[in-house]
């Protein structure tokens, strides 16, 4: 039998991730999108928009864990949480493991949640039964102009800025998220690969920077993105995610319902400690 | 033209990485391994051995200088150090950072030596040429049978355990490294990646931990060694790296001479905290 492998298409004219293909699952177009479900051998379930890896069963847990509880442990006390993109429900099983109130999530396009819940029940876990959960199909851009003072956390959880994706990545987004925030409000977002993507981690670091007070990146190394550290960053109004005591990270952390296999208080304040090339990279 | 792609052989069943190719440069094969220099378009110049990327001139910083500077910093006052491998010349270029008296390179391949000179400048910087060093072609598991306290710093740069490299993740070995070493003494060694080489990982870290009283892992993410977060291993006799105050870390700083890319005091430090999967890993 030939042997089948998925070549990703992030970075055609540098570098390329195979996975071996155990299975396709799906294959075919949203308004929105081409989305394609295949079963690896190494990485399990994957799901692949426009060629490009979203997310894996096998790898998922870090990306998730650390876009979620950075943000969620920095805050004293999150009680409304948004999440924009994250139609595979992954973020939104981490933000259940806290009593909260309720939790928001905005996807532009319904068949990515529609077929996670087929394909990728190992991430969302019945997640979007939950009754806490208050789920909009819609562009999480236009559907945050106008609202204000009304999430304690924003997490977004959006592909690279090409495609449906890009505004997601403008200054005026970042404004009407900042607005849509209370007092004491936290933001978290994926900027990509800090080696093949340093223009994109730059971009959004700056961008951010203009509009809030703290911006901080944090990093961590996720198998199917590949490049090396992985970016996040966070941003507030109020909130210094470095100055957190661990101590009071550890309490806190108690809260989290089911616990985590990436995160732990630790390694968050880790994470912000960043190497010279990514510090220069921002500053320069 | 037809582009050309090398794709690397290490996980043939499971993952792949390809780089893109802007030139062949040299391949052939030494008395132990296939030889293979390649110019790649993001990584820049690469050497390949036996199918496998060993390093390239755009990444290998990160990796040279986790693997030198945590066990060089870690020890008060470095004065004979031994690399077990390291024919490309990198760690050795991190080493003469130091004011040290000697260093001792010991590769099993001249070849290795002889190619990374020629194909790899950028890497190696003359280092070959530097006064302290005493170049050493043999086999690093007969070379340290029976040196008795000659070394205060060991790095063992090899390859993945597969082909001549096997003894070099042997407990004899171990035991040989640890009758090697100064009172004081500090070991460091890569051990794989923490997705793609779990039981590397795990094995390297328990045999090491049958010899030595303080062994830990670090971890640091290379783009050319997919799979997350790469690990190294540190072990010692009297040196817990983990409990060296951030202060004394920045005051030793000050005398690597030329500085580094990646590695700073504050990583130094966030290196050792790892993950739950990772601690899961060795604890289980």
């Amino acid at each position: 039998m030939k042997s089948n492998w998925f070549y990703e298409d992030l970075y055609p004219d540098d570098v390329k991730l195979g996975l071996k293909v155990k299975r396709n699952l799906y294959s075919g177009r949203s308004k929105f999108q081409k989305i394609k479900f295949i079963e690896t051998y190494r990485f399990g379930k994957t799901l692949i928009l426009d060629g490009v890896i979203q997310t894996t069963t096998v790898d998922e847990f870090i990306y998730h864990e650390m876009m979620t509880h950075v943000p969620m442990l920095s805050h004293p006390n999150p009680e409304d949480v948004l999440i924009i993109g994250g139609g595979d429900g992954g973020i939104l099983r981490e933000v259940l493991k806290y009593d909260i109130k309720s939790v928001t999530l905005v996807e532009i396009d319904e068949k990515v949640i529609q077929f996670s819940k087929k394909y990728l029940k190992e991430i969302e876990q019945n997640s979007f039964n939950d009754k806490r959960l208050n789920l909009v199909i819609d562009d999480g851009a236009k559907f945050i102009k106008g609202k204000k003072k009304t999430f304690d956390v924003v997490i977004i959880d959006s592909p690279d800025p090409i495609g449906p994706a890009e505004v997601l990545f403008s200054e005026e987004f970042y404004r009407d998220v900042s607005d849509s925030l209370k007092k004491g409000g936290v933001v978290s977002r994926q900027s990509g690969s800090t080696f093949l993507q340093d223009n994109e981690v730059r971009d959004s670091y700056l961008k951010l920077k203009k509009v809030f007070k703290y911006t901080f990146i944090y990093t961590a190394a996720i198998p199917t993105y590949i490049g090396g550290l992985f970016s996040f960053i966070y941003a507030s109004h109020n909130l210094n995610p470095t100055r957190i005591p661990l101590k009071k990270l550890e309490e806190r952390f108690k809260e989290v319902k089911g616990g985590t296999r990436y995160y732990n208080p630790e390694v968050h304040l880790a994470s912000f400690k960043l190497p010279n090339y990514l510090k220069e990279l921002v500053e320069r």
